[in-house]
């Protein structure tokens, strides 16, 4: 065996920040590391947008010049925490090529530029951590690297969004209305500065692709499996769940199915009373893994807001104190699975108008209800044929999936349009 | 920066293995890595007490000659999965000393011997591992190294034993009796199999030793704290708390009170059915971290049985592959935190003999019920009075935490026995 190992007494590097950005998470980051001396972490300058904002501390700790951060060889760390993907992408791209560590909360900046990221970290042996990119506070993507062995792992799923999980729980369980729950988020800072990303399912998507890459060695784009958000709930669709003790969640899954596939989805699902997840409320993110010997883990935490997600980029910092860096051993040693949207999901579709929902998309048609405004289907319907088709995203149509959404009986497959036919719904 | 750090391709070792124990953990072992062959680890050989047992497995997998794996210089992984903690012990020193990594499972040797274990990893360069020893597949102890700083953690608590929360869960939600309860946990193998370890809160001590160490960087044995088990509560308090609408668990907790205290504990506690705690039923385990910044985080898996604790020796020896080991930061980085027994607690205390109570020794009662073989008194005592005076431990008395136990109102300490004498109580 190789004695390579690290030295059993810690040795720490000294670490010097050039911090881009000083919005909550920022601020909060400055907070944290202010209340911990013994990190030997110390804030070397801070880049933002407009240097003659009024900030609550002083001005000399600013600039507006990134390349005074970046070609600064005191500063051996970038923590890159603004809203623009873009210019984060370019940010962190730049900080790797020059030899400096990153530490980033940017997942839609991760999702988008992964495998390039990942290419440039290894070129250069730098670190890029980003734990405080998927479910802020909770420690999952350092779980899924170091925990779970990737033939063992089964499925990954959960709330992953902190803002829409917060507006939900505002309106099913506490009756507001959406805009007056939203507007709650902001203020809280738990919602994207554009309220978009979160609301549309673009946030929990990226994330889901994160969790992907780190779950099952995959990486794969948003674009590439099925989301959405939490629009188009409709007070009908919350008043049914309650009547039959359900809860809905916006739930994003990863699960191995039959075969060699990967299912991925982020889509609003129903929840019985019992689950684990019922019981994540307000900004809290809560997650499943299911391995065929450790069983299931719930991990629950803070999933949205400065401090927990400063939380997360501080424990990052700490780490590279100790060269801790992600494997990406999914990733590297490969496996058969890839991703696939050949897969059958349950589902309720209502709508104002039940013309609006495709019924021939259906293979199954399990529960039907016909009444004036009031219109909803419950059956079993191809994830690729969701991937395909928009007609479920229309104004006044809303889909929520099953408590347990994946069919995995082929029996379904082998159900032709008759069923339909002998059901008398086409 | 130094650049010392691992190259990104993952570099493995290959790993030989000499199991000690063929048990169901050892079993479990067996049949995991079976399922696993890209872990590149193979069983050269398991030692156990009785070669002539009839086993699943061909009988040239065995010896019960130690030295036959110890001095193999083939295996460069001991995997000590016994019963017997003294005998434990030695497999592990010798084979630390001789240049062996090790897992472990058996918290009641690692928490009575781990300033030496530690000492021996540090002087052989190797690495010792033991998720499996706290709540089994729980990945709690990486996350304490890894993800928590010391000085932003507050305070772990939990259900840390799953043979006890399963007898509980059994007695009082589904109306068993205690031995029948008891038989059930051993024939589904999450009892140790000297039953007094689980039930009289010696293995949960061990765990809550064990997690101090990973928390607050603070090696303590379980001597120095208080603790004890299930076996004195009462059907009659059980009742009380389904009345009051709470549960009652076997909790660990080791929580930073004012000043520089830690204040450790491992007693039957109520919760409140909203408490995550609540919903921790069963073999599962269930741990509530609590930090300055991250806030709240909730952990929840299986905590006894097979597989679970197989699953998490299987992590350790996957992790070995990359030459992982813990640094125990906080043990060496130390801190001026020290374990206290100088806090006071609200307590339940239940009697058949109200006698029995010894009510001199409580700074406040706050209830007293007096009514011929069922009495209780509900009251603030001093930690370090319940360590010293064992009347609480005599047949007949239970003892019960409050659901926030840890009194921090200084006043306390200023009521004298005065109060008591005005209650008529003394």
């Amino acid at each position: 065996m190789s004695t390579n190992i690290k030295n059993n007494l810690p040795q720490t590097n000294q670490l010097t920040l050039g911090v881009f950005g000083f919005g909550v998470v920022g601020k909060g980051l400055y907070d944290v590391l202010k209340s911990t001396p013994a990190l030997q972490a110390s804030i070397h300058k801070i880049c933002i947008k407009n240097p003659d904002k009024k900030r609550a501390i002083p001005a000399e700790n600013f600039t507006n010049n990134a390349h005074e951060l970046l070609l600064d060889e005191n500063i051996n760390v970038i923590v890159e925490l603004i809203d623009d993907a873009e210019a984060a992408y370019t940010i962190v791209k730049t900080a790797l090529q020059n030899g400096k560590h990153v530490v980033s909360a940017n997942k839609k900046m991760i999702a988008a530029n992964l495998e390039e990221l990942l290419y440039l970290q290894k070129k250069h042996a730098v670190a890029f951590l980003y734990e405080g990119a998927c479910c802020a506070s909770i420690p999952i993507i350092r779980n899924l690297e170091e925990y779970y062995d990737n033939d063992l792992l089964s499925s990954v799923k959960g709330i992953v969004n902190g803002s829409t999980n917060y507006i939900l729980t505002k309106i099913l369980e506490e009756g507001l209305g959406f805009k007056d729950a939203l507007l709650q988020a902001q203020q809280l800072g738990f919602a994207e500065s554009n309220p978009a990303l979160d609301i549309e399912g673009h946030d929990a998507a990226n994330k889901l692709s994160i969790l992907l890459a780190h779950a099952f060695g995959k990486i794969i784009e948003t674009s590439a499996f099925l989301y959405s958000g939490i629009t188009s709930i409709k007070l009908s669709d919350a008043q049914l769940a309650k009547q039959k003790g359900l809860k809905i969640k916006l739930i994003a899954t990863a699960q191995k199915v039959e075969g060699n596939k990967l299912a991925a989805f982020v889509l609003p699902q129903f929840v019985e009373q019992h689950d684990e997840l019922a019981d994540v409320s307000n900004e809290f993110n809560g997650l499943i893994t299911e391995s065929s010997f450790a069983d299931k883990h719930f991990f629950k935490g803070k999933g949205a807001g400065a401090y927990p997600t400063a939380a997360a980029v501080l424990s990052d910092i700490a780490a590279l104190r100790y060269n801790y860096k992600y494997e990406y051993k999914k990733y590297y040693l490969q496996t058969d699975y890839e991703l696939s949207n050949d897969y059958y999901l349950k589902v309720f579709v209502s709508s104002n108008d039940i013309d609006k929902i495709n019924k021939e998309d259906f293979e199954w048609i399990e529960e039907w209800h016909n009444e004036a405004t009031n219109n909803w289907v419950v059956g079993i319907i191809h994830a690729g044929k969701l991937l395909e088709n928009n007609w479920w995203k229309q104004p006044g149509v809303s889909l929520i999936l099953n408590q347990n959404p994946i069919v995995t009986n082929v029996e379904y497959r082998k159900i032709n349009k008759k069923s339909l036919e002998l059901a008398g719904v086409v």
